[in-house]
């Protein structure tokens, strides 16, 4: 049963959501730096050490053959390759209308100044070993990656107990536009990438999901290299009006509760009886599904229900929140839209259930949370390019705007600036 | 005179201009949060506290009220007050062209689903105060802020000993779109707009330069609010031709070389004999500039020079440094801009000094330090604005590829997942 918060308790449900972040341990961070310190001197020796550590496997060679990517496939479901080729294409449409162009304007005297836009030249992406393997997130990093214009795109995950990568990882990453694949996890892989070893060379950007070491190394080696933003524990919230079918309403926050114990599931709406029939649904949903015993802590736990009088009230609640998922189960979600001001990503109507955004319908599924919906932004393209301005002045022009820099530079006692600009206004040639 | 490097040793140079950032001591660390901790608590109290004892002021209130804003704008300089307009003019110019758009991809069966670019709700701008002002920093970050949208517009700033602000960061404060100023500074007053007070209310995102303490304290409440990136030691790079004239290099070198004695001026060319001229310039023009002590640290530290064969080694070596600027002072610096992959901001020709984009050109000067730019852009309208995406899928859509989310789903174990789809294929109604 979720429970009920007062819709004028709002900035403390925030603040609820907004908690639950996951402090790293100090004995985390300190064995994360020496990891990271080891890598970096003892490059692939410290590499291979670490793997034979930590997943059991000696390994001379990081990087996935051609053939050995080939073999992975064939033991893809068949069903399940159509499924994710749909999906790519979707995905790939998605992104590619994120795709910007640089600006040029032209003024008087010869002045011009612009805006390039460039690919960053290599990214890494890190990808979850074990049991839980997440092909979908391969998708969901790689695709605006290479929509962006990134030439090299390296993948690390770290190998099952025979050594192998697991096939349906293997598929999307060919499909995803992967370019080189090594078989390595764990802080030892993001200190690779960030530093460089012998075999797998340094990349400029590293983005995906990974246990709290991962979290860990990749906060430390942050400012060498850019990473993607460190996800907090997933959350939804589910706007419901009086039509809204329980159901449908109770396998939604299930399917966010599924994810983790500190996962959050929160239902605002405006019908008291709606609710009642959510609360029974999702003991009912829930008791014959495999996480079971997840989805009921997380429920207990972090599952929330507000009660409003409107929609608008419900959207005031959710702005508050800025949940990393919003679904508008209400009647014409497309008129409330503009009314949301803090979501990563909005699922529209009765029928959008957020599994179909989480693998299929196009939208990225990597999503900021704990409230930064605020002021951050799904993973797209932007995430992978740089932008770099230029200008140019002419003699003419600098003759004819340098007293307005040098009163400027003076102000700020920076003679040296005033110097640069008088120098080029002087000279007679 | 600047340290030769020889070309073949780039690696080396651009690992040298990275590792200039200051670590944080672990002093100030403590500091920054025991004063964080007691505006979060203290609020207003506490606030008043830390102004008092570091500025010098007790103020009753924090808050720079229309009038007071006015006396003080009386101050400036009217050519100052008339440069500051035109700069002000071609920065909005410039950053007007970065403004985004949504958009919105209409397919099969109903399906929709697009991105809209929202503005932040708030934004809170540090300006440092003391005895060095610069007024144009408050044009490259509230202007970007105001051009973005963004309806709050907070500038914080200490008090002088007399309790007053600045003329010429008020003037800029005017005509940049603040909306808010509060005459405070320091850890206090990143903390006073991170978890707000009685009198300062909270923002979404703190942009702007300060010491350490500040840049401490942004580090600190980075994840409650978002911030901008901290910014090390400056750095230039200038490539420069056998025509180019020796004077404005050397003038250009040392414009970045008196901002810091950590900063760094690196020219790199194709002639040995422009390279001895710029360091008999550097000598000549440096011992006459009131922050001569400043340059001369700066170009014995930091100072560097490399002779290549030619202007496409120039740059390899520049995209191996990713310098904040670079200068092309060279002939036809547009065929060799798309060379450019790494730079913050590229100056084009013989006649454009760094401090035209500095002060009035209207790029932004906020740009990134230390070989970011590999991976990261100047500060501008994307700072401000966030992306939220939105899907919609009708029953008619959910039915003919609710099977490939299952298959997906079931992939990752998330049976949860796949619920929610099924349940409303199956819905006969």
């Amino acid at each position: 049963m979720l429970t009920r918060i007062n819709k004028n308790n709002t900035q403390e449900l925030a603040a609820f959501i907004a908690g639950r972040n996951q402090e790293i341990s100090s004995d985390v961070l300190i064995q994360v730096s020496e990891i990271i310190e080891d890598v970096k001197e003892n490059k692939d020796e410290a590499c291979r050490r670490y793997t034979k550590q930590f997943d059991g496997v000696d390994q001379k060679t990081f990087r996935v053959t051609e053939k050995e990517l080939d073999e992975a496939i064939q033991q893809c479901d068949p069903d399940f390759c159509k499924a994710m080729q749909k999906a790519a294409q979707n995905i790939i449409d998605f992104h590619q209308a994120q795709r910007q162009k640089g600006y040029r304007l032209q003024k008087e005297m010869g002045i011009y100044l612009g805006q390039r836009v460039l690919p960053l030249e290599s990214v890494g992406i890190y990808v979850p070993g074990g049991r839980a393997q997440y092909p979908s997130s391969v998708l969901m990093n790689a695709i605006p990656a290479h929509v962006a214009g990134v030439k090299r795109i390296v993948m690390v995950t770290p190998p099952d107990k025979q050594g192998k990568i697991h096939p349906n990882i293997a598929y999307a990453a060919k499909i995803a536009g992967v370019s080189e694949i090594y078989k390595i996890g764990g802080a030892q892989a993001i200190a690779a990438l960030a530093y460089g070893t012998q075999s797998i060379q340094s990349v400029d950007k590293i983005t995906g999901p990974g246990n709290i070491y991962v979290a860990a190394a990749k906060k430390m080696v942050y400012g060498k290299v850019d990473i993607d933003m460190i996800a907090g524990p997933s959350e939804i919230l589910v706007i419901a009006d009086e039509e809204a079918n329980p159901e449908y309403v109770a396998a939604d926050l299930i399917s966010q509760a599924e994810h983790d114990p500190m996962a959050s599931a929160i239902l605002v709406t405006t019908s008291q009886a709606l609710l009642e029939k959510v609360n029974a649904a999702l003991q009912r949903q829930s008791a014959v599904l495999p996480k079971k015993d997840i989805i009921e802590a997380s429920l207990r736990d972090y599952g929330k229900s507000v009660v409003c009088d409107t929609i608008e009230e419900c959207i005031d609640i959710s702005n508050a929140v800025a949940p990393e998922h919003l679904e508008l189960m209400n009647k014409e979600p497309e008129v409330y839209l503009d009314l949301v001001k803090n979501a990563g990503s909005v699922f529209m109507g009765y029928y959008t259930c957020e599994s179909i955004g989480d693998y299929f319908g196009g939208t990225n599924h990597v999503l900021p949370t704990s409230g930064t919906a605020r002021f951050s932004s799904a993973l797209g393209v932007d995430a992978f390019i740089k932008k770099s301005s230029y200008l140019h002045y002419t003699k003419e022009a600098i003759e004819a705007y340098g007293k307005e820099i040098i009163v400027m530079a003076k102000e700020e006692q920076l003679q040296g600036h005033a110097n640069a600009a008088r120098i080029r206004m002087e000279d007679k040639q």
